[in-house]
């Protein structure tokens, strides 16, 4: 059955508007922002082959598009509010399109915000999302607000999604459950929305983890003008991934990626309001590192205190 | 040379922000919206080979990709505020992302508009922007507001886009003078911001051409529940076409796409309102027709008053 543009719009993703001015029909969505918010902004662009997998459920790559770009609005604090959504895809497929979109705005609806605008047109699959959200002024978690003696901290664990494209590559062998569990992990990542509204106020940096543990921490700190030093048996980690061999949970764990868990710097003093957060919010939060005087640069220690090798460990990178 | 990602941001498109309180770099921007206004947001995802062949010059890309979307902003009479960019393309190449950069940074610059986030990825060559402006509660056009007996107005001249696109697939021979101007039209779009905000409080309804003046109008017929009358002899038109055959011109006119000139409907007694805000911006406008009652359909007459046969002439949709 061929669906024009047009119809193919109303009939997956036009639904009626409930906080926006105006929603998706229109030349553009207006939206209310309330008085004296700032507007977070977010981008991201998800590619076929490079950031989803072609045997992902449709439902479950609906998810994933709005939940890398929540995620980001998690890192600063910030309450969605709406999104966009521009879809490229090579046919008008509704055995693809009707569960995309379910994925998507169920999402949406467990968030409380709404499409409001988007473009659709054929061509290879990618999915560009924006999203908005409000924040108080001067609130937002920013990556350069890391200080000397603040502590680092992991939500949830890391290195599930890494380890399922490890499975996929052929490279690591999982029991059927181990191997649902990490696709789980890769493919229906959970943004940390209401733990970053919680920690307003109370850590001083935040990023999500999209690129690897490395790469994201060593953004916060070249912002932040610091360097730190983690503890590798802190870092957090599914009894899967514990399982592993060494030197694949130090890939899974350092420079995985596709984690979208949130990593946090706040000061020592305000241990107990991190994990009086984590409780609210039923999301763990585990104390992993500790921000240090640039001059010590970014160190992993292990066990009994020695310097892992960090060398060949580079940061996920779209373009190599 | 091989630029990662981040340099890759950084060099080609991070600059200081003006008027965002956060730009490029951070997990999200932060935009500090006038109070009271609403946020006019709207994306517009372009495809290789579907929305621009491979022969356009970079720079000339650069520039397309944000007009079409201010020429959004402007169909709603909004002010251009900020944008962000999702871009795809198969390699970092320096020769085709410094004159991209240039080209769109020099729109944004004539519209006092900055880059706030974005995205960038290795994948088919895609640009996805999200365009955000700003507008008084109740004065944004929309394209629901045409009543009957309303004048139908066009900004500039309609068809060179679609007439170069013709001269390119070798449907038609132009002169090397004729064919770079129609070459600029479909390459350099000049959104109709200025107009767009001039028309605020006269104009009843507005739209942008991406589709073709058929689609496009037609949109604005469902949206408001009219009908129209469309007269093909005062459709403003280059010497250029105008020279065509007439089937050619026909094609061009009504379901050209790619315009991104304004369709707008505005009550009679505002003719002359009309005529001063084509004179204040600069831009031309010309009444091409009159709103009708919904039973009346959508015709075309031509200079004696016979009803044009339509038949075949389909809105162009980006999935046909």
């Amino acid at each position: 059955m061929a669906l024009g543009e047009f119809e193919l719009i109303d009939r997956y993703f036009r639904r009626p508007v409930r906080r926006a001015a105006l929603g998706v029909g229109d030349d553009c969505a207006l939206l209310q922002p309330r008085a004296g918010m700032q507007l977070a902004v977010s981008t991201d662009l998800l590619v076929e082959g490079r950031h989803f997998l072609s045997t992902v459920a449709p439902a479950r790559l609906g998810h994933k598009a709005l939940a890398v770009n929540l995620s980001d609005l998690a890192a600063c604090g910030a309450e969605p509010l709406a999104f966009t959504l521009a879809l490229s895809m090579p046919a008008v497929r509704e055995d693809f399109l009707a569960p995309f979109a379910q994925g998507l705005l169920a999402l949406a609806d467990a968030n409380g915000i709404e499409l409001v605008g988007g473009d659709t047109t054929a061509g290879p699959l990618s999915i560009a999302i924006t999203v908005f959200g409000e924040v108080p002024p001067g609130q937002a978690l920013l990556r350069s607000g890391a200080r000397v003696g603040d502590e680092l901290w992991l939500s949830g664990t890391l290195g599930d999604a890494r380890l399922a494209l490890e499975a996929f590559r052929g490279q690591v062998q999982l029991s059927g459950e181990g191997f649902e569990q990490a696709r789980r992990a890769m493919e229906l990542p959970q943004p940390r929305v209401a733990l970053g509204l919680a920690l307003r106020g109370i850590a001083s940096a935040a990023i999500d983890l999209s690129d690897g543990l490395l790469g994201d921490l060593g953004h916060v700190l070249r912002r932040s003008g610091c360097g730190a030093t983690l503890y590798f048996d802190a870092l957090p980690r599914s009894a899967l991934l514990a399982a592993q061999p060494l030197a694949l949970q130090r890939t899974c764990l350092l420079t995985g990626g596709d984690d979208y868990e949130l990593l946090l710097a706040a000061p020592a003093a305000r241990h107990d309001h991190m994990l009086a957060a984590a409780n609210q919010t039923g999301v763990a939060l585990t104390c992993v590192g500790r921000v240090e005087d640039a001059a010590q640069g970014l160190r992993v220690l292990d066990a009994s205190g020695q310097a892992l090798n960090l060398q060949g460990l580079a940061a996920f990178d779209h373009f190599r």
